[in-house]
């Protein structure tokens, strides 16, 4: 017998898994590939594999074998349950100690700390690592974000590097920290992801109903945007939508469903910033009004029902433009903030080495939300690994100080017009409460000490040795209430 | 030996515990009390409970064993574990077939799922209960929501019943659900209250720092609100604390750290409400407002570097103040609505019976949200039990129709002062989202499927015999793009 011929094994032949192993072979490795329906490996030799150093596989066992040792063995395949059966697939199947095992899906961080530490016990190597970048992006170029088991890395290293995106000559991919990490890291990227659709939708519904635009009006404005501060990926592919006409010559997105799913990782980004009681409201907001959209019958009969003013826009159109792009831009600048900040938080709280330049470097390039906007927060981080906020670096204080009167009339412009703007109004609330040292919450401890004696403490400035700072205190606000705080009671 | 002489037991007796019990003995009850802390309950027989039919026990085994049978033992204890390890506890301290265990405390709807199930194999009813009101409603009539194993309630009903709250002289105490529908609606219940407070905070921020009011001023104002739409115990509370001042003459509220947790129920809704996919943003902003309330030394930090605009209120105030009571009554109404929302979908989804006009009964006396407000929403539900939307009843349609010119305004002008409102903001967007027919989710899915190849659907007006209604449709949108759709993996 001849020694197995493949220098890297990838199970899971759907657009992403397909791109993926064409571009490790443009890159002159051998890549084994297997399917569970195993008619599509054969279909894929056929034709878009064909004269590639790409070999197929027709059962799992022989995925295994025709790989060199310590096995590199990837899978792309549905997040959940199908990942746990293909590992039990691979182990059964021959994968020995020393091999490695990728997920490249879109695993719940919680799941890669689990199989990190599973198959760390059976002597492999786990990764679970972030991919993005669409269809175009695993072909040409993905933003790559692995982490789990660190000894792992030195044998994945060349082949994710080499097929990654780069960005002024650096790989889109390096180590992000253990266990989970890589997954979490993507996780927060998808939400951003989420943000930054969200802010995209809310600029052209404001130009299509509240200006009156046309399709290719808004296509202009956007070719424009992408030659700015706000030059990204996601900015290009809206303007191709907004020229892309259908037939009949009229624009084909207006003929879409706006009905849009989020059961996946922007949610978890949601869930996982209100466990770690992290205001990364943004995302949340974006998730929300993903949940909205697809209330589709309700809300075409609450529009028969519920009235609303017509927006009459008056003033320089080409003005409230340039506004809008301010209010997209600061909108932005305070999503990333928010998103960091959690990012901080969670290798606090999991004990994480996260390292942020590197994270805004994977960012760059490759992935969806790619834009000439992470440059500057790579340059910031890089500058400054101890940062505490995006919006305390010079670069990111000045640019939302120059924008903040465009974005105010926007946020203020929507209200009144009746076209609603949640991320770009919860961006602007953000601003104004993370910029306010004393907010209102001081009235909502004293509700909370009135009705169920939970206790407030004083403002460091209006201390007193009665009351002193950091001390519970528990006042009868009424005279009528008892002195018996609550120790087991919360509300 | 005597028969034993208890009608009820309870556990725990922190301030609500003690409470509930002497409204128990009020009613003509004879409470047995226990607590883990022993000496707690002679300090309160020797106190509080002096004179009164209320019994004490010095372990779990006299607790169980001077109650009537079948027993009915309640515990107030800090939700989670210490609830478990109670149950256990009663059981080997002879807990019978037939027995009743309660759960008054604040315990997460799944784990009473679990303990009704886990109880009923072994013959013991369990109801987990909601129970609001603060130390006030506790004593003399709290909102009681009680789920679990509807079995129990011929027994419970008549002492939950006769210690809570009347409304125009019906008990806002009425059966909920099966298994833990009982702690949900208290966890629904505690995420509006988180509203409600975050919309009353940002009233008083708006009249603080935008119209420069002094707190006996404000406290007018919450007088006056008092008397119309708005009368409600937490408006008529926030009033007492705008009124109370410090030794100094000075109202104790300025001097309350702006720092509030959450790390709760109101947590649990938002969480609760992304799994379901329902848009219930008032809440998710409330929650978010507390954690950026919590970061108190960033925000310190960053009120020296991040810059606004300074409010400069012109115009009559009085007019601005009923706007502001407008845009406080209007974002009320949607976080009722989006409440309900959430309601009907978890009795949908969870398959329990939920009565929503029971719940609105429920919550309109006794609890911290009660108000006028609910029994308007009481009367809608009764009027039509399968209303889809608090909106599209008459009186709420009216009244937001009406309310909204003044809730604009407020919005809008908060955005141009630099006052944060996120709550106000994020209810007009609610609004004006769910009031549109076509939403800009249809860029989004455009998007998705440009970059993911994620397909999308058409219109139903724009359908066309190559592509109907309800078919998964993916567009070539740049001539570059393969034509695989991405069946397994989602962004």
């Amino acid at each position: 017998m001849s020694s197995p011929p493949g220098d890297f094994g990838l199970i899971g032949l759907a657009v992403m898994g397909q791109n993926l192993i064409l571009n490790m072979a443009d890159h002159g490795f051998t890549v084994v590939a297997f399917n569970r329906t195993v008619s599509k490996v054969d279909h894929f030799l056929e034709n878009e594999a064909k004269g590639k150093s790409i070999v197929g596989a027709h059962s799992i066992e022989e995925f295994v074998s025709k790989l060199k040792k310590p096995r590199r063995m990837m899978m792309l395949v549905q997040a959940g349950a199908a990942v746990d059966a293909f590992i039990e697939s691979l182990l059964k199947a021959g994968a020995e100690k020393g091999d490695i095992i990728i997920d490249g899906g879109n695993s719940h961080y919680p799941d890669s700390n689990r199989r990190t530490k599973y198959l760390r016990e059976k002597g492999i190597r786990f990764v679970g690592t972030g991919v993005s970048g669409g269809e175009e992006g695993a072909r040409y170029g993905p933003s790559i974000m692995p982490g789990g088991d660190e000894e792992a890395w030195p044998y994945v290293k060349d082949v994710l590097q080499s097929i990654s995106a780069k960005s002024d000559g650096e790989p889109c991919c390096q180590w992000v920290g253990d266990e989970g990490a890589g997954h979490y890291v993507k996780m927060v990227h998808n939400g951003i992801e989420y943000g930054d659709m969200q802010l995209i939708c809310e600029a052209y519904d404001i130009m299509k109903r509240g200006l009156g635009m046309t399709g290719k009006e808004m296509g202009d404005v956007f070719t424009e945007w992408n030659k700015g501060v706000l030059d990204s990926f996601l900015i290009e592919i809206t303007r191709d939508i907004l020229y892309y006409n259908d037939e009949d010559g009229s624009p084909l997105v207006e003929k879409i469903l706006d009905a849009a799913g989020q059961k996946g990782t922007g949610k978890w980004t949601a869930i996982n910033a209100l466990d770690l009681g992290m205001p990364v409201t943004l995302i949340g907001e974006a998730v929300f009004a993903r949940c909205l959209s697809s209330l589709k019958a309700e809300r075409t009969r609450a529009s028969t029902l519920l009235e609303g003013p017509t927006p009459k826009f008056e003033g320089d159109r080409k003005e409230f433009l340039a506004n809008l792009e301010q209010a997209l831009y600061a909108s932005k600048i305070i999503s990333y903030a928010q998103g960091f900040m959690l990012i901080q938080n969670a290798a606090k709280d999991y004990s994480w080495k996260l390292n942020k330049p590197e994270i805004a470097l994977m960012w760059r390039g490759g992935c969806i939300i790619r834009s000439v906007f992470l440059k500057d927060i790579t340059k910031a981080y890089r500058s400054n690994p101890d940062l505490e906020n995006l919006l305390f670096d010079d670069f990111f204080n000045k640019a939302i100080h120059k924008a903040q009167p465009g974005w105010r009339d926007v946020v203020s412009k929507g209200a009144l017009w009746g076209i609603p703007t949640p991320a770009f109004s919860t961006a602007l609330s953000f601003y104004d409460g993370y910029r306010t040292k004393d907010l209102p919450a001081n009235l909502l401890q004293a509700q909370r000490d009135y009705f169920g004696a939970h206790t407030f403490r004083m403002k460091p400035e209006a201390a007193t040795s009665d009351r002193p700072e950091g001390k519970d205190i528990h006042v009868n606000w009424t005279g009528r209430g008892g002195n018996v705080s609550a120790s087991t009671y919360t509300a």
